[in-house]
């Protein structure tokens, strides 16, 4: 068992997301992170709600098996032990905004040139070029500029922010596919490269059918609830307890759904194909919900999974914690105290790979200059 | 100007969206993406909406650069060109339902005993084990299952889906990820790995502070509308034509924003914290909006981003597509046809790296089948 990132060196200057979870996938696939944070306080997550025994469980649950050194990379001593770890790290990942590791000395064009092999990841709100690339972003300006809650949100109401921070998450994916393919590079060339990734272009990035339509039709698709906007059945429906999800993607598909609601209306020419179920969307699904609506979820649930129709429950994140496929692939792991002992619940690493070890609980989240002796010592034996 | 993956070769069985979302972030990058489909109309999504020229414009935003041979590979004789396209391959990547490639006789096992270099990307519903790993899926079953939908609508009203399809394309993402990682270690090692990534894993796994939270309290949030659950003001406010985004994340920014709406309640115990922001949310809105709604939304962005505020409109996709940092940022490419005319706009490549190509235009979709002969000489050559 050999993790496939295991040897690799990462020095991590993010602060609060974006960088953090980019870096907390490297860990998860083994690499070593080094987090450098600011000597007054590090980085702001550790004072965000909710808290375990004084402790942020939001900085634990993407922090996990880091370590941490606070330097001032303003001061000379400081910035003396930073460029001694530049000097052995792979990869330097950053999320400060535009033009702050310049004013350091420490920007991508001053690195490289003194640590040609070194990758420079970077991620921001709007990216290091354009007119705004200086503005300052949150998660939810970059939802809410690049389209998302413009498509998501019941008809006819205001736009809704979509629940999980995918502003931010969806960039730090991106970030890190970027540095693990010029990892790939240097190996053959010898060379680090700079990556500029953008929260707000990552937004454009992932809204594939929306950009399709916008630019064939001409026109923008508004937010479509809880149905797919081109594909019908494929939404919630009532069953006499509350509701569920059928997903229906096509013909055949629904020519099973009708048989297994006993409901002979697969014929139908109102029915027939997908274009006249869109037309007739919502005549079918009150002639679904006059069937669901007889029995409960769970009944509905097993009866269309047993005639292989994609079916399944709305679930809180509660209920998914103890889902069992979701426990049946690790995807909940412990996160440990420094005494060894479970302290918080976090959401286990998706990738999961062959040789690779995924174990069932996770180091500890780093107390702010926690690994100092530590890291200094490493750095002695060169 | 290199590619960071110039030189990869990805055999590429997927269809829909998950795979080929996939398999196009490393054609972004460079790899040589190879389709195999079925002789039989190829990738599904070939006949979905909307539709240019009698082609669909929703394959080609997610196919384009890519080559395709159509083999059925329960024919002899399409098998053996499939096993010549193996053994010139780096990485395989299928996004079938667990069972079908080792039906086929290419399971991993085989497949790595066979070619004991080749890395194996396999995206799935609910991933190749537990007790749901046949199950079908679509992406709004794993929203739903997943948590996501629990916590994205308005408070007191029906969950909504998230417009974009993150249920496939976070999975497709975090297969890139594995896939990549995997390259590097068999760069070292020698040997591929299998990478088995679910949808609905990668669902828990961009949850993050829903799971600090349910696991903290027990108690699993819910919908929080278009506000952050735990920063207060971190929401939508309307001004006199409509609606934007006010982000003020820390204290320092609520004391700007107090400044900048001429607004003098910074120092009000019911608004000097954010956790008393958050208990006051209600009457601080209302406070914020008896100001801004006296002007216009261009007005206060203008004002509050001078004034150092995260702030920003709500767009529909077709303003995303000219606003003149996405523009800037070359995040709207042409996807050209065989005659090298202009046929769709897509999304660009949002991850930006230095010395690699970051063209205005792509390559066409291609044609189910239409790269035969080239790829048949191309294994001809060995």
């Amino acid at each position: 068992m050999t993790a496939p990132l295991a040897g690799y060196v990462i020095l991590d200057l993010t602060h609060v997301l974006a960088g953090p979870f980019c870096t907390m996938t490297l860990a998860d696939m083994g690499a070593q992170v080094i987090k450098v944070e600011t000597p007054k306080g590090g980085d702001d997550t550790r004072a965000f709600p909710p808290f375990k025994d004084g402790k942020s469980a939001y900085f634990a649950a993407i922090n996990h098996g880091k370590k941490s050194i606070a330097l001032n990379l303003k001061a000379d001593e400081d910035r003396l032990i930073f460029e001694r770890l530049l000097a052995r790290a792979d990869v330097i990942v950053e999320n400060f905004r535009p033009g702050v590791m310049e004013r350091l000395g420490y920007g991508w064009e001053d690195l490289h040139a003194a640590f040609p092999r070194l990758v420079y990841g970077a991620v921001s709100g709007f990216g290091h070029t354009g007119p705004d690339a200086r503005r300052p972003a949150y998660d939810m300006v970059v939802q809410a500029r690049g389209g998302v809650m413009s498509i998501t949100g019941e008809k006819d109401r205001d736009p809704v922010r979509v629940g999980a921070s995918i502003g931010d998450i969806v960039a730090g994916m991106f970030l890190s596919q970027g540095i693990l393919a010029a990892l790939l590079d240097r190996d053959r060339s010898g060379l680090g490269r700079k990556i500029d990734v953008a929260m707000l272009d990552s937004q454009l990035a992932i809204l594939e059918h929306a950009v399709a339509l916008t630019t064939v039709t001409g026109k923008a698709p508004g937010p479509s609830g809880a149905r797919h906007p081109s594909i019908t059945p494929f939404e919630t429906f009532h069953a006499s307890d509350g509701l569920f999800v059928i997903a229906a993607g096509n013909d055949r598909l629904f020519e099973k759904l009708c048989i297994a609601l006993d409901l002979p209306i697969s014929d139908d020419p109102r029915f027939a194909t997908n274009p006249a179920r869109c037309d007739n969307a919502r005549l079918l699904k009150r002639l679904i919900e006059a069937v669901t609506l007889e029995n409960t979820r769970a009944y509905w649930i097993s009866r269309l999974t047993a005639a292989g129709i994609p079916t399944g429950p709305i679930q809180d994140v509660g209920q998914v914690l103890k889902d069992p496929q979701i426990l049946a692939r690790n995807m909940v792991v412990d996160v440990l105290d420094k005494n060894g002992r479970q302290a918080y619940k976090a959401a286990g690493n998706p990738i999961k790979m062959t040789d690779a070890p995924d174990p069932k609980s996770r180091a500890p989240a780093p107390d702010l200059d926690g690994n100092r002796g530590e890291i200094l010592r490493w750095l002695e034996q060169g």
